[in-house]
């Protein structure tokens, strides 16, 4: 029984972890991106600079995201 | 009645982890794509390149959807 | 019992997993239609080429929504 | 007892999944059929071309919805 | 007992079900109604079409208001 | 004690539709109406059009509403 | 016992239907009367107009605030 | 012991909602009121058909906070 | 225990009821004396009609605030 | 026991009473007190008369930071 | 037990009441102290005057922190 | 036994009450670090006047921060 | 068994101070960093003294999240 | 048992503070990488300079994500 308990609470845990942790990196990048496209549709000359500086924020932005799916996979695999 | 507990809380979590995490990606891309076809209607001729930084930014996006999806199956199947 | 309450868990899991998936991707969806359909009041000659990528875009955007459907019809019929 | 438990659980998925499943789809089509009228109004002549898209883009927007309806209604009559 | 724990789990999903579902479509619905009000005031000309538009586009953002009797009804008397 | 059950789940379920389902349509009609009166003021000679909408419009949107003290009232007299 | 959580139940649906029930309808009325003092200091002229208009989109809006009232009456006298 | 559980119940509901009831009315009263101000302020000869105005639509905001007070009272010493 | 559990709950019911009321009228207020001041500044003529409608609309929009006060008072004192 | 669960009701009752109450009152001062100073900078010579009326909009809008407080210290001490 | 039971809410109530009582009054001094530098930077010569009622503005919205903070200690210290 | 519920009571009291508390000053504090910055960018000359009232600004508003601190502290190591 | 309740309290309580606690700093310093961006790139010239003023300006935010990880840390391993 | 519950509360306060610690974050720095690719767009030539700042920036945002992602390890590992 101590085990099970142990275990259904990893469940819940690494679901609300990835779960809550999605939102938040989702939002942000959908905002980096949406700025990146309407600079790009305005100056298209610059089209490759913001790709690359877009991908470089989101890169930063999905950290969060990432260490929440870590956390997540520690709680199914190795707690 | 051990096992019962540990999978009860596997649905549960798998439920909420992806529930919670289809919020943010799908707001997220929206509003890319919302910025993205405001730019191609007012700039026609950036239509292509547009097109594929959007699916590029939208990619970028999802990948928190797909932690979570990741997340919810491993609960159900291999947790 | 034992049964019973993987199962009941599996109901209350998947009905949260849609409820809570379905408000994401429709919003949105709608954010994105909405930018579209602006679009083509002012240039009406751009009409094919923002509903073939309105149409993309929200295909990207319903993802989340369709994995959200197959964590539930998991939850319901393979769990 | 078994049963009602699964029983209960299912009928309260449901009406949780199609409750809050009927959030976003409404205000995603508020918000789309909203802009689609704005831009009748101000060029009368676009109306049946934006009545089609506007039309198009709602029942992309729907389908949510309608995964909730039916997930719904699998937890009333299927499980 | 058993009945009583199901028939009470549908009266509470069915008040649920119906009260959530009710504040989206309402929500979308005043929006669309709002946006053509607005264009019938600047443009009195073009009314009959806003109205026949207006009354178009509310009917489908109904339909998730409805899905949500739908299901209310059936958990009260079918389930 | 059965019998006591189902109704206090009744009496709660009714209060949550109503009290939920008041919040909707009331902020969307609002909308409409406030839309409205910014209508009327700015063109008086329109004011017997945009009432008569305004009237459509609020009996569409109150029709979730109506659709919540259908259910309320059915938990109440009828379940 | 049976009668009192019965009782119980309607005292606090009652109080829950009201409370939640007296939100909405407070705020949209808010901002409709809002909007007409606003069009009445531009447009003295048009107060009496705006008055009846007022007033009746008011009648409107009130609705639902009414069927909350008699749903939680209903809760305390009748059910 | 069971008449303490509804006079319980009925303490909590009645501070519910009075709680909750009274924050739609003051928020929507004191949107008219601020928009009765700026007018006032703008239109200076218009204050004393603006100050009657203000009155009236907020005696109908006021309708809904009330209604929760004749509950709250109802719930203490009728029910 | 009967007593103590009637007097526990007319303590959080108290505590709710004035915590949740207090919230509305003082944003509404603020948003009105903001409204005022800003008039003020502007036309500082009209100062003393501001003020004097400034405290009238605030004592309306302090109603449900006073409400709550009762309610929370009945509750300690006389239920 | 019994006037310990009187006690601690009164305890949480009190901490959500000031602590929700804390809310609404600072927001809407801190509205309040933004105009003003925005107003001081535009029209440095109608700050006395700003700061007299900020002074008295506050108190009013403080009354119900005040009552909560009086809930609060009844709860504590009288109750 | 019983003195347990009445410390244990003590402690929560203070967390609670102060937890939730700081919120408020930061936001509104935050938004104060913002238009207070945004006048500044726009009129420099203002800058005594409109530090003055700045640090006059947030005492008075300092007040409920301070009421919250004081129901804390005498929860923890009192009571 | 008694002991560890007053601990534990403590324990999550002092997280909720810091993990609260820091919500509101640090919104408060970065909404008025950027009416700063902005202000800076566009008077440079104006900077120190600006960084010193900036961190007098910050400092009152971290008060309540502070507050939460004292509150955490006293619960985890006097109370 | 006691001891067990203090340490799975503790656990509870640093993870929502932690987690809650990191929701208003990173929203501040990220407002913070936009403008002092959205300022360097329109005057560049003042991008050193932005720079320095941004770093202290996202250190007086970053005090509550330090903070809450003191109290996160002062939970785990002293209380 | 004891251990057992100790663990498993590590686990849910793990996945709580790390879901919870990643929106705030995320969104602040999608905040941040929106308005510099916004300058970028406008003054290509300071692309260079934003794009340091912009990581400095990110990184000072970034710290109470990773002080999530600390205590979430010790929870884990140490606690």
């Amino acid at each position: 029984m101590e085990e099970a308990i142990v275990r259904a609470a990893c469940a819940l845990g690494a679901g609300l972890c990835m779960g809550l942790g999605a939102i938040g990196p989702a939002i942000g990048e959908g905002n980096a991106v949406g700025k990146a496209l309407e600079g790009m549709s305005r100056q298209p000359e610059t089209m490759g600079m913001l790709r690359t500086n877009m991908i470089l924020g989101c890169a930063i932005t999905e950290s969060t995201g990432i260490y929440s799916l870590v956390i997540a996979l520690l709680l199914l695999f190795v707690f």
